[in-house]
């Protein structure tokens, strides 16, 4: 059973909001962060207390590994802490590394984040080198169910600077089929289709492969379009909320409700000054958990009702 | 004075060669590493003597991260204090970790890795989600001087899915000049382009940016023609040796044997068994840093010879 099986049923069970922990010591408590020996420490703690509080309605993390890189070798022991601590609560974990690079050097970073004191359950991959940086992770769904999402089309400004230049192709590939002249192929398109070609081989047991695609949550015409066209990709998809991205466009990147998980971080972190103010001194790790796992069932319901919205619109022939 | 002028200063000083410390702790004398208390600390005392033994014929090093990620927590300590030795000996150091994400957390990476434990004089990026990945970590070269290459065309057999694709553009961007009809444009182009006039922004003393290239070392026409496209450009040059390109190759892409440096690691890492034998039991590390001298200073002066020649064919009108 491929780990992108257990996040399918996670999905299914407690939605599909992926909390990310890309934890700035700047959102934590006042009161909290000064309790603490260390910044490194004081973001381990916070981070323990959302899981603790959130992990039932969650149907992942995602842990952004920069914001522990800034902290030095104390923020990668935090880094290791918390993925650790993630599993042991029986939940799935998205390690946010984008690495890729040539397959000798493809195959020690799989190691690095596949096993030992780095173990996620999932990794995301930048393509730009090509598929040979991609492949040698998927050796570790066979042998542990390790799954992984490679960039496809992300939600920053600068998507539009490399992953929308319009390929040059053969007219006989572009020249459209029966329902009428097709869009020229994008560059994420041709990431896409070979990810999509790759994930096949390795196909999971509700229809998705153990190898997915980060999809920016941004413009709903596309949105619908890439749905469409991955239908056996499952997407990681940033851009709610803080980078624009609302319910409905989040929900038409997803399947009846699953296929994706809609990753948020700041809005969840920092759920807490909204309660309590930026100050906060009242604010400790429980209080801020129990905002985050408010904001999490607030969030996960929008985009669940947003999506059996949408299903309802599909099943009227639109 | 950015460290691309140093950089270039090494060059001129030292030699065309960056020695890669992709460290696998296979690549240590056997009695070295039964010796050491731990992979981790094995790695790091042989990279100690290769950089001692090297330094002085050396334009900079470069350490690729994952080798170090490999070995968890320890290994990552292993790679803070290798940057650290490679630094108090006065050289250069490329962290190459080929990081690339938006905004807010390139920031976040930038101040990873170019302060504090982690801290480099230069690192590698990865350009797939645009220059408002890239963008971030310029702000380092304003305060620090530091630098960073970021990929543009590599030489891994992965290159051709997605950095060879031909670009569609309007036809007047691609009908040709007085010189003739213009080659199409492909997506490793859109990026040095782009990477050039953004470079162009940081320009240093020696007529080169504070960002430059990742150009892997295959194919003499391309050789060509990418330097000249890219005179701003100060590049980083793999895939000499193991990955196949040779010294005239490599020359092809320096500028009166400047503007670039070319890295070598395992053939650098490993001489040591051409003189002792893949079991070696008598090599320790200071064999295998003379070694590894013997082999950057042979590499260099092949590249030299080969540039030389290559000048000289120029000047010929060629």
């Amino acid at each position: 059973m491929y780990n992108m099986d257990r996040l399918y049923e996670a999905v299914a069970a407690r939605g599909p909001v992926c909390a990310g922990l890309d934890t700035d010591p700047a959102y934590i408590p006042p009161a909290e962060r000064r309790r603490a020996a260390s910044d490194a420490e004081a973001v381990l703690s916070f981070n323990r207390a959302i899981v603790d509080a959130a992990a039932d309605r969650t149907a992942c993390f995602k842990v952004q590994i920069a914001y522990y890189e800034a902290l030095g070798g104390a923020g990668l022991e935090a880094y290791a802490k918390t993925l650790a601590f993630i599993r042991s609560r029986g939940c799935l974990v998205i390690a946010d590394i984008k690495r890729g690079d040539i397959a000798d050097t493809a195959r020690r970073y799989a190691k690095a984040h596949f096993e030992g004191d780095f173990e996620a359950d999932f990794v995301t991959l930048s393509p730009y080198m090509g598929m040979d940086s991609l492949e040698p992770w998927l050796s570790w769904a066979d042998t542990k169910g390790k799954g992984a999402f490679a960039l496809v089309r992300t939600s920053n400004p600068g998507a539009r600077d490399f992953e929308y230049l319009e390929l040059r192709e053969d007219r006989a590939d572009t020249g459209g089929g029966p329902d009428g002249p097709s869009q020229a192929r994008r560059l994420y398109h041709a990431v896409g289709d070979k990810l999509a070609e790759l994930a096949a081989s390795r196909m999971g047991r509700h229809g998705y492969g153990a190898l997915g695609a980060v999809i920016g949550c941004t413009g709903r015409e596309e949105a619908r379009a890439i749905r469409e066209r991955y239908g056996g990709l499952f997407f990681l998809i940033p851009g709610y909320g803080a980078q624009g991205g609302g319910a409905e466009d989040a929900a038409l990147l997803l399947k009846e409700g699953n296929g994706g998980v809609v990753n948020a971080s700041r809005s969840i972190l920092r759920a807490w000054t909204a309660k309590a103010g930026e100050a906060g001194e009242e604010a400790d790790n429980a209080f801020a958990g129990e905002a985050a796992r408010e904001a999490v069932i607030a969030m996960g319901d929008s985009i669940r009702a947003a999506a059996a919205k949408t299903a309802g619109s599909r099943g009227a022939g639109l």
